[in-house]
């Protein structure tokens, strides 16, 4: 899958290691085992890049659990054997790594789970609120999770939102605009308010509408009419504002396709990992 | 104050603009005004880097609000003119940033308040336990929000912790090590799990000891008992370990210099923010 | 000894793994153990390279045997441990490679023994005739086989044949072309027809000549003329054309220095092997 | 038809080029005429892509016969125009490309011509068993010469191998994870060992089972049992494993739909063809 | 820590290996265990190094002792398991490395526990007296045996001496020169010859002076005259020239803060160290 | 002779230069005169290469002694004239090559000298322990100082040590492969244990039969056997194991070819040299 660069891994550890590690320089050089533990219940995610790390440090590294398990509190995910110094050295790094993304991937599937158990073809989507640097790590993550990576960025489909269509004026005309410029070489996705935006985008040929902020109610309501004017069928339905485990199974029992998750990637809670030394 | 340089802030830009921004290319070529509005009550963090990705894309901003400024739901932060195109490509970017930056600013903005409240010399400190990339700007929203910045690094103070005792056998000899690798160079503090090695800790002449994982009961105790030998005023007192807004009063009552919360950056709430085009 | 780069190596998995493998994600995450195994006897290849495959899927490989290890029929060749799913997803790839390598280093065993069985001092060589983009790791299989690697490309030696002969006239002045232009830098070896280009070429001062396409009897009677006119000792003597496991005895127990097998690496029949999960 | 773009083919010359073609140099610039022969009767392909390499070194080229034609022995495929030198430079590649290429459209044509003598409705496929790098290539010929191309990579079709349903547990969870996971975006197959593991695969709704490794006796009796309980109708059969010219027949005439066989692209014989230049 | 690359890593590989290993072809391929043995007491320097080229050449390693651990003759230092052909290839290029920096580390920590035992808080340092292309793994060398590693090169601190003063005209303009040119960016470091020299350097701000060449006593003589008038405390000290083993406790007991040592990689004694193959 | 070409030279100018040497930029421009003096007896190598370092930086160079010339203390190398800061910038490269390589110069003639004053027939070799990268320059020094370079790498020659005996089973056999692989192309070097193994070598044709790590009457007896059978005559004789000056007499006076000492390049002594600037 998807991953980014050693280099990009190597930056995470010299930003925490700086000019060196003033306390593990204490510890006389020994070869020791150690493990990453989980804490708490949870899905785990970046074994792979957290593996990587070890190994540009000289550790060598054997799997327990593999990346998107579900595992108990108390899990050993992985092993490690190397130099003290250096598995001191980069132990904040590669937990505040594993802890976010497996907190991505722990909340994408429990959300799965809620909506798959009313509507098993409702996909969880991600949003682009990732932290700025760890967008494709966060997409991974959400992956992992069972959740639908979504955009990786702006380059890669059309997203017409609220301030474009202001900007253009219509759903109609933005629609157009997009076609004219990129033909069919882009998915085009266009964030409705109410039911005439949806009838005009797909009328338009919008592959997707986003149903924006709106209650389940008023999502509920703009679906059946456009399945009674045969125009669900049309399109994609992505449902998007405000979601979190407090409302999803409002949206998961309604006919769309997508629900996108902001809360995903914008307000991770870590899951409690530590690394343990094997005396 | 510190932060990152403009490099950093194009790489965050890059990540999510990568070949281009295919859809505000629909948009027409016109100036417009934007503005980013806070939507609940919150400790604003990141302005200055948010200003600087505006400038680095030739728009100007006129500031309604300075970094660290609490304010009400609804508030509009700073004000952009510019190419609508150029707003719209690194809007994400830049509400992701400052959502986040905000959060963090936020809760330790509630905890300091909670803290000070029954005692105003102790100080809410962040660890490193930042994510992979953010550890200056995270740290920075820290300060923002009225707290202790702490370690920046590996490399800027010593932090003595079980790993390291355990490889080295002893409290004692970990601090005659490091004083003696490093003479008075750095900070010296050391995690310590029970009474008799936060004396040892006292004697050895650690700057500051961390007691990590203890209840508050327990805490007291052992600073009490370091009160009644005169070892108190000799070293400050951190406590840390699993502490959040649920029972940092606990701590706050107590004889302690630095309360440490992991969670203030490793599990971000996002403050939520949009960015709207003036019509 | 000479390989492709980690680049050449990913863009085979890429080749099939594109935008994902759709099969392994129906696999719950774990890790496993596997082994690749060789069905029938054989002389392997592609140890080293396959190796560097399962490592940049973050694998761990241990080694049964070595790359050029001639083995019997259901050996295992190495075990690998790691994420199931990367290991499914790489298994075509792996196998597709060490089944034609090793089919070549076979297959060169086979010929060079045959041929050693009369004549030790005969060298059984490859030709140019690989598989478009697998140049190096095919004359790599040929050499752990036991064969000569002879030249990579047209870079490395001056092979005068005969449509360079008919555009310059003769034999000749082919050679002499060669010499003013490249000096002394290159090796010469010229594919002559009869015996009078042979005397042609190495009183000119051919380093090699090529009897092409002739039978062993022609062939014999050349190399006995050139041995009874004192030119023999000045030559290599190469022979070619069609020669494979049914025709090289006639050739082997010749006066000649090399024999080259084109089919060695244009009709590979890939090796029986299989990758197995253990249990 | 599918291809590859010009990248890959100047990357096989490069290959052989390298810094240059050294013997070649020594012809003095002159136009010259040559064309391509092929010396054993045979079913041609590749016409398309070495036509695009002569372009790319500047020659002009006609065609004599079309990809996909069957040839006498000693027939002209093409006629080549222009620098005698780029001719020479690039004869090595062509050749290499075509006569591999040539060979799977040949052996293919015989495999399709034995089967459909017996049973026209029956098709002869591919399997992924391709040389790392030429996939694109390999499964076009096939297709010229008459097979089924089946899936180019891991990323178009879901088919769950033996090594699959040991890890999932059994076929039918197999099949029911692929539904979950994808819905109906990708066709699934499924490889089966017996009549229990075809009725399962049947009834959960595969839409191709493959019949792997098994005599054809056993094969005869599980389609028979299939038709008799009417699961034979609702989906297509592939029998695969060992199968070449030497035992296809007795597949051939079975309820069959697929035959494949990894021999076509895993164990090419080389077509005889040689670039003559004309006098 | 700091270390080189692995490109040069590969160089040091070629140098030895060139065209090929004409010896290690004549072993049949086989997977063996190797180990590498001191044959002496020594501390311990190039583990991370020695690793990384056998994992280049596609060798397991399993540590048995870390950079910079003292060990007593015969110890193994660490087990490697691969292709003996590559094991052997590889086997002068590692331990010529690790008996280099081990030499270096063990004389460091002779050096440094002898001027410890009498004053603590002097350094041992090493110069800028390296083999040339080794100077990164010198210096590690140096640090890992528990000396100061000194300036990396002439890019990072300023060191004023004798014939920059010579040129110059006097330490006084020397100094200011610096500090016009420079600011405060780098540090300042001055040889000076006797007192007038040394006081000058300090009045005029020098961050350290170096007393070069001088006998112990003339050195305690000039540090007693700067004590007495109060500018010990505001410079570093530190002495060199010609001090080895035999006369370093002369200096060690004095009141300087580092002894610059250029034996210490100028005359290497290499470790004894041998490459054992396991039966 | 053979050097290392100017991008080597240049290599270890930047290692020390880096971004700039900071010191002597704070140098008035002038142009300097400048000299190289020996500061002890020794035998000089390097003079080509520091001169031609010179030259790259534009100095000019006037010799006053030739490479492998014996100098007394203080003798004058050469004198440089050019910009002052050139010549500064590039003094510690220069002094450390010079200082080596004439150490390695100085040992090798003072042993030559002592076995050519028993025994004028036996050669001093160096072997392949020198610094990694340094190796063509550590081996030219050997041959200034009188001594016999040996094997440059493993490329060269096939010398048989315990290791690969030991994985191919005896002597014979292992003569026996090389010679079938590599017919007389190379040299044939054995390290022998004993008698049993010296004749077995001799007797399939080795051309030298290393005697490593056996005492000089060891030697001496085994030598004796040899001769008695006539066998001496057949084949060169080395021998080697931890010889130096200490013991280098014993080895002198028997009948042997060369005497390999590892020390001359593993365990160098530098030969004290400066560059003064000329008032």
């Amino acid at each position: 899958m998807i991953s980014v660069d050693d280099s990009t891994l190597k930056a995470f550890l010299e930003e925490d290691v700086g000019s060196g590690d003033v306390t593990s320089m204490i510890v006389e050089p020994c070869i020791i085992d150690a493990c990453i533990v989980c804490k708490e219940g949870a899905v785990i995610a970046g074994i792979e890049e957290v593996s990587r790390i070890f190994r540009l440090v000289n550790c060598n590294v054997t799997y327990s659990v593999a990346d998107g398990s579900e595992v108990k509190a108390h899990t050993t995910i992985m092993r490690i054997n190397g130099d003290a110094r250096s598995i001191l050295a980069v132990e904040r790094t590669v937990l505040n790594l594993m802890m976010r993304l497996s907190g991505i991937a722990t909340y994408t599937r429990r959300l799965v789970s809620m909506v798959k158990s009313v509507n098993p073809s409702v996909m969880v989507a991600a949003t682009r609120k990732t932290a700025p640097g760890l967008r494709i790590l966060d997409k991974k993550a959400v992956v992992l999770g069972g959740g639908y990576m979504h955009r990786l960025g702006l380059y890669d489909m059309v997203l017409i939102k609220d301030n474009h269509i202001t900007l253009i004026g219509s759903v109609k005309d933005a629609i157009r605009r997009a076609r004219s410029i990129h033909g069919s070489k882009y998915t085009i996705e266009v964030e409705v308010k109410n039911l005439q935006q949806a009838i005009e985008a797909v009328l338009e040929g919008a592959d997707t509408i986003m149903l924006d902020n709106l209650s389940s109610s008023e999502t509920e309501q703009i679906i059946k009419e456009l399945r009674s004017r045969g125009l669900r069928e049309r399109v994609k339905v992505e449902v998007s504002g405000r979601i979190d485990e407090s409302n999803i199974m409002e949206y998961a029992r309604l006919d769309v396709d997508y629900i996108s998750v902001g809360k995903i990637t914008h307000s991770v809670r870590a899951v409690d990992m530590s690394l343990e030394v094997n005396d």
